[in-house]
């Protein structure tokens, strides 16, 4: 039933066309490997892996789920043996550091990969995914010694991380948690508490698991200025690297949940588990705050993943299945009836899915190629990239996911009641994707960060900066035929922004609320207008190209930013009024009296 | 886990304050025992049962499902029992006729009462809600005979009963289908073929099933002329009205959905199956278009069940769950955080939920409203409630199910993390309700059906005069002071809508797929704007009585209709563009062009 295919021709054009990763590598200290030529050679082959391996065992992770007996976790049928081909063909260890075994390739790089990987089976993807997260910290944090214990293991992908935050009092409020780190007379820690939510947190796949763990030291200070990162092993390791005893550390159970069955999401009970403390003691979320732009930008690549499989299932779907006559006249008129791709709200329906996943990949690829200037560029590219990627990260963390989610609805009700059963995938590919707008912070959290931390909480200076930059290369554009309809539309919207962004910021002045009451809406208007800039980048480019193209290929991208920018973008008269209505209507009724029941 | 409360207080504002029921049932033939003290007791009832007995079912159903072993089904652990004590209770009769044993009550009380069983528990409210399809087509068409031997036994819910439409390769497009009817000397009819989705379709609730069921005689005309009705009871019934042999009809299997896993989806094969013609031959499409207006209904109450559902228990979490301060400075300085209800982001989500579903419990019973008069109003109200009717049926049907949808997933986001699991039972109610924009016609088919066949093909007539009679009591509230704020809003949507009706006409006078380009953002405008016309008629009502109510309901029930115009209403803005902008960006891309893997 699966009909996955790695979209190569559309990242390609994301690349290549659109953002110029060729010459960006070229720039790039550690990009000289990078070559067009190998990066369509690695997606190739990412490619199939996917198509081959993944694709087929995503309804089998679902249906299968993962099971927890006698406090061990089995994976479903056949993900052991598809993570032992992906540590074989040497992918954990892509954009890694070449000191602790890595292949030094850009970041960018793996995200590019991972959205193959992601897309064909989600709940696979997790695993390699949460590794990443533990490599990550222990890179920025971790002693020499630590990164050769752990870190090498982790980019070859003999063993797997988590990232243990979440306890059951607190998900979001992080300042309020209680697991506790005890110091010992050898410089290790005695870790004690319970973890909820952990994703991979136990499997059967690799032999050992990285766990890096937020807890607190005797003493520290309350809230989130107490916190310290430790790295728990399930099991200790020995002086030569290889797995001793278990660690006080266990599953106690699995998290029966909605959907991506096929990961294993743990309660992690840890009873004076062996620790060892990483980073400098209480700085644990500024230790973890420094990648969070990373975890977010890989999980806002979920909304692009589900997007992309509904949109090719629906699309195969609306082809084949006959139904009813087309309002302008049969269009299969030997045939019992018409492809239901023939009626308009069919085609709206395929269409948002399209532009959605298009629009995702260009805002995905965007950040990652940001990421990569914050590791690698000079010190002034660096900080520009920074505050770029601290506004774009939450931009596309929800609005990703929330349009990703809306997506994966369209492709179920493109297929009518067939949608609704099993056999299709379509609505495991919805149940998959409803956890995306709440992990990694949900999207009221990313809001505020967004419209608290980053807009208000820079002066404006973040927004007002990327608004000055995209605003003159959308003016540049404004004597180009194929796209001057819209240099208007997109200018007109940039500057609405700038001007509720300083209502905003005067409102909150006499009522914080205001900006938790505009935060969601403030967001999406920002994400509506993040990809209307790149859709018009993307006219313009392919614009130029089509005349000489013989597939279609650039006719049809400019046909999708038609959509977008007039089934699409419309989205935003909705919200600014919203935005405008302020806190008031939010705050008018007394907690007592929302219900009288 | 279940809180479910029956909504009385609400329900009596809508009945009582809003749409005067008193005197609606007062001037109804068969409204005279129908008296306010004899509502209240019903729905009192009904309320404890759906409480007490339904409720706790609810997660058992989701589950346990229905299992089928040797071709035959098992309902879920209490099933069984609860739909005994609902036939003794005497429920199924409540509006049926009492020629063959109802108790011929108004046909709107057994709708109103319905909210509270569907509420409660939507898989199990199934069953008896196919019965009254069942009912209604042996009501309408069946001769003394059939109805003295299947109606009574429907009737007093001894039995139960299904409707079988659809087949694989048909839902929407019945003109398909392809089940046949062959007359024996009899008198009776063989039927053979394969019916999918049939809901209800085998269980252990009651001794025995009525379907009815659509199929073909030989040499019927094709597509949708050609289609005749008929009963074939799952046991054949003796002369003396007890059940006999099985007839030859048989549960294939059941379906594996994402939700109402409490309600059995069969898979029916009729092999030669007894049969009896009912309704005249080739018009059994005919015959079911007569109660579709009341089945459509009966699944638009599916929207307001899950907003009701998921309100109500994400207010709970909301008020109980701590975590962060609020903006605007602790509001509860002695916990260790704030309760989440303080939150403006979390508020938005309970008004969104709480405002569609107290806006589809006004728009539920208003048509419920206008059905009891196109059954017992004089011929003038009869044809004009049948009009009314006819153009707010698609509107209620698929804007109540696509808002209600909306509201499930807001009351699984407040739970944030938790929401996605199964314990808290929110991430049910989202599957649960994802099958509504699906199932008796999709959002799409709706939204033809109003553009298309009602308001375009009664020439705007239909619309015309629904905006005529709410424009005039609009209007009539322009000197309110409590409402006029909103008076002239109101008022220019109506009229957008009537422009953009005729200039969709226009348009589709030279391209017919300009109608379905439109014809859901069509709908869903629409539905806003009816739903603003009833918020503003119920802040009217409210106002008036909010100074001498100290429970402060009314003064509630102004703040919501504010936060609908504020918060909601804006939506149609994005609508009115997207409308505008046709069909062409639909079309521009070929089939092929789609995508290119």
């Amino acid at each position: 039933m699966t009909h996955y295919k790695a979209p190569l021709r559309d990242m390609e054009f994301v690349l290549n066309d659109l953002l110029d990763f060729p010459s960006h590598y070229a720039a790039m200290p550690n990009g000289a490997d990078a070559t067009p030529e190998t990066v369509t050679a690695i997606l190739e082959e990412a490619g199939k892996f996917a198509e081959n391996v993944l694709a087929p065992l995503n309804a089998v992770g679902d249906s299968e789920g993962c099971q927890w007996n006698d406090g061990k976790v089995t994976t479903p049928s056949g993900f052991k043996e598809a993570y032992a081909q992906y540590v074989d063909g040497g992918w954990p260890a892509l954009s890694h550091d070449p000191a602790y075994g890595g292949q030094g390739l850009p970041h960018s790089l793996s995200t590019v990969m991972s959205e193959l990987i992601n897309t064909a089976n989600w709940a696979w993807g997790m695993y390699p995914g949460l590794s990443h997260g533990a490599m990550n910290t222990l890179s920025e944090h971790g002693t020499e010694e630590q990164k050769q214990t752990y870190l090498t293991k982790l980019i070859s992908g003999q063993w797997t991380g988590t990232m243990c935050l979440t306890e059951p009092h607190c998900g979001t409020d992080l300042g309020m948690l209680r697991t506790k780190a005890e110091p010992q007379a050898d410089g290790t820690y005695r870790i004690s508490g319970t973890k909820i939510f952990i994703s991979a947190g136990d499997h059967d796949m690799a032999e050992n698991i990285v766990h890096i763990v937020l807890a607190r030291l005797p003493d520290a200070p309350a809230g989130t200025k107490g916190i310290s990162l430790f790295i728990v092993p399930k099991f200790r390791v020995r002086a030569d690297g290889s797995c001793g005893e278990a660690n006080h550390v266990s599953c106690g159970s699995l998290e029966h949940k909605m959907g991506i069955h096929g990961n294993a999401t743990c309660v992690l009970n840890f009873d004076g588990a062996e620790g060892f403390l990483i980073g400098p003691e209480n700085r644990g979320l500024n230790c973890m705050f420094t990648f969070m732009n990373s975890a977010r930008i890989g999980t806002a690549l979920q909304g692009l993943a589900h997007a992309e499989w509904g949109f090719q299932h629906s699309l195969a779907y609306a082809r084949e299945r006959l139904q009813m006559r087309s309002l302008s006249g049969p269009k299969n008129p030997d045939g019992p009836a018409d492809p239901i791709i023939v009626h308009a709200d069919v085609r709206r329906m395929l269409m948002t899915q399209k532009v959605f996943a298009e629009g995702h990949r260009m805002l995905l690829y965007f950040t990652a190629k940001l990421l990569d200037i914050t590791h690698h560029g000079s010190e002034e590219e660096r900080k520009r990239a920074e505050g770029r990627l601290a506004l774009l990260t939450p931009i596309a963390k929800a609005f990703m996911t929330e349009t990703g989610f809306e997506s994966a609805n369209l492709g179920l009700q493109c297929f009518g009641g067939h949608g609704y059963i099993r056999e299709w995938g379509m609505e495991q590919n919805v149940r998959d994707s409803r956890i995306s707008t709440i992990y990694e912070g949900t999207t009221g959290i990313q809001a505020l960060d967004l419209l608290g931390r980053k807009v208000l909480g820079s002066q404006g200076a973040l927004l007002k900066d990327f608004l000055e930059e995209a605003g003159a290369e959308v003016q540049a554009l404004a004597g180009n035929p194929a796209v001057a309809q819209w240099v208007p539309l997109v200018g007109k919207l940039a500057m609405e922004l700038g001007e509720m962004t300083k209502q905003i910021g005067a409102k909150a002045m006499a009522n914080p609320d205001e900006v938790g009451a505009a935060s969601v809406d403030y967001l999406m208007y920002s994400g509506y207008v993040v990809q209307a800039y790149l859709w018009l980048k993307a006219a313009a480019v392919a614009a130029e190209k089509a005349d000489a193209d013989e597939s279609g290929f650039y006719k049809a991208k400019l046909a999708s930013a038609n959509f977008y920018f007039s089934k699409i973008l419309p989205r935003t008269r909705a919200l600014k009024t919203t935005i405008e209505a302020g806190a008031e209507p939010l705050f008018a009724l007394d907690e007592s009296a929302f219900a009288y029941l």
